[in-house]
């Protein structure tokens, strides 16, 4: 059994991509090993790049409700808003007297931004502690990174040695970091990687309606109805690919190949198989949505067994520290 | 009536000079105008520079035991440790968020640390962060500041504008500073100005035996006994006219103008009257150093009075920010 942490951006709603490309493999990951998993809304990271509370307050419940119709186990595992373990302030302010400013100065994702530096504020800049103290608080063994989060983690090792041979005691775990996979990439409907900054993305709880319109705006060549298609280059059969049967997709493929096959019908097709797939995440989406009460409930849930943890561990790290 | 709020170093048992220079001072201003007081021991800042759990503990032990000592009137006002109000740190990170990285990079205090950038941590770059959360936190009105502590106050200034121009709230009261005047400058035994670093202090609570021996130990120069002597060139005579009744100052004088009067004999006198004038002062201090339990007492009292108005504020802070 292993601790696995992840953090998961409040900043907006999850599409197709970024179900397919992120949360189905870190529910898959739960399952692993009897693993026990810390999966938080990082909305107190999110507060460095976006000042609306109200934006900030309905993209965690439409994020929370996402990943709740897509299986998380919030009984099992520990599923809370960043933002209510405020003992991660309190952490991020010792680990900050432990960090060399050079190694913050010199993180990848500081240089890029510094540029301009004058758009970058405090928040930004000490980022990486937070990330730390996030992983530290809970004793996390293994953390699964993108390759842009690799460094971090290595801060975040970096920082835990410092202090536990400052202290000469072993109070933190050094996590692991597990470099994900090539993500899926999921094409947006213009073809582009779906991306929420390209406006191409799909979203899959939108009404009926409203989803139809945005499959059929996918961008598709001129090949006339009665020609055959090329399956491979084709934006619609691309997702349809990623989401349908084998047999069904080998269907198609055929349908591509053969001709007499319009790219209306294939977009009918993808958009009947979203309804039908996702029918039981929409349904639980729609009704948390429309009851965000559930959603308070299970993140305070989480919340509670999450801050006992955070408690005990804090509890510790004062006593070491001479503050209790 | 207005807010005032001083931090007091934790870093540190406080010696003559800081009690005449800034502990007696600063209690006098918390009789004027029906002031209320927020006095607290830093010692969340302590930890950018001092890694030591026993001294930490001990130096805030006999920091509180100074204060209460010389009349803090710790029922009226609120007399706390930093480290208990985490509220403090939370604030931190939010405040972050709105503190432009150049303004922390282009502090006077940071700069000229950063020519050993290596040793520099990244608590004492965010130092001016906590330091504004330190004070709007409790919508302090006034913070007495030394001259080098001028420009962070102009930071949590500005950092407070920003904040509230951001959420279009008045969300913050801007502090003002209160340049303390020159402060009174106190000899040690060296004849340089008292202070820790150059080990030149004097401890008016030391067993009698011990502080006769320090007092003893002032230097002076080799003029013989019975030839007259320079007062205001005298290390001895200059402590002694910051301690005693003008009379008194004078008639000192005078046994140095006119001669036959030993150095040894101007140290007992200037021995004596510190045992007496800090009598009361040095029967509290050693009754509380040997029962700490009653120094708890004392701060657990204003960590509960304080932490209500951090939390109340907080809470605002959060509903506001998005968090509630």
């Amino acid at each position: 059994m292993a601790r696995i942490l992840t953090g998961i951006q409040s900043s907006n709603i999850p599409h197709l991509g970024n179900i397919l490309g992120a949360i189905l493999p870190a529910i898959e990951l739960t399952h692993l090993n009897n693993n026990e998993a810390f999966y938080f809304i990082a909305d107190l990271h999110s507060l460095s790049s976006i000042k609306n509370a109200e934006f900030i307050r309905q993209s965690t419940y439409a994020v929370s409700a996402t990943w709740i119709a897509f299986g998380l186990d919030y009984n099992k595992h520990y599923f809370y808003r960043q933002s209510r373990i405020p003992e991660v302030c309190e952490l991020t302010w010792y680990l900050n007297c432990f960090t060399p400013y050079p190694m913050l100065a010199n993180a990848h994702s500081f240089k890029e931004k510094s540029k301009q530096l004058s758009d970058v504020n405090a928040g930004l800049f000490i980022y990486p502690v937070l990330m730390a103290a996030d992983i530290l608080l809970y004793d996390a063994d293994i953390v699964p990174v993108g390759k842009d989060q690799v460094q971090h983690l290595e801060m975040t090792r970096d920082i835990a040695s410092i202090f536990n041979r400052t202290l000469q005691k072993d109070v933190f775990v050094l996590p692991q970091a597990k470099i994900k996979k090539e993500v899926m990439i999921v094409p947006g409907i213009d073809g582009q990687k779906m991306s929420k900054s390209y406006n191409n993305f799909i979203n899959i709880f939108l009404p009926e309606k409203e989803l139809k319109k945005v499959i059929m705006s996918i961008i598709t060549d001129s090949t006339p109805l009665k020609e055959p298609k090329h399956p491979d280059t084709c934006n619609v059969f691309k997702l349809y690919a990623l989401l349908a049967d084998k047999n069904d997709v080998e269907t198609m493929r055929q349908n591509y190949l053969k001709g007499n096959y319009g790219y209306g019908q294939a977009k009918t097709a993808l958009c009947e198989l979203i309804l039908d797939k996702f029918k039981e995440q929409r349904k639980i989406f729609s009704e948390l949505m429309t009851n965000t009460e559930k959603i308070e409930q299970i993140l305070v849930l989480g919340e509670k067994k999450t801050r006992a943890i955070a408690q005990q561990k804090l509890q510790q790290i004062r006593a070491i520290l001479g503050y209790s």
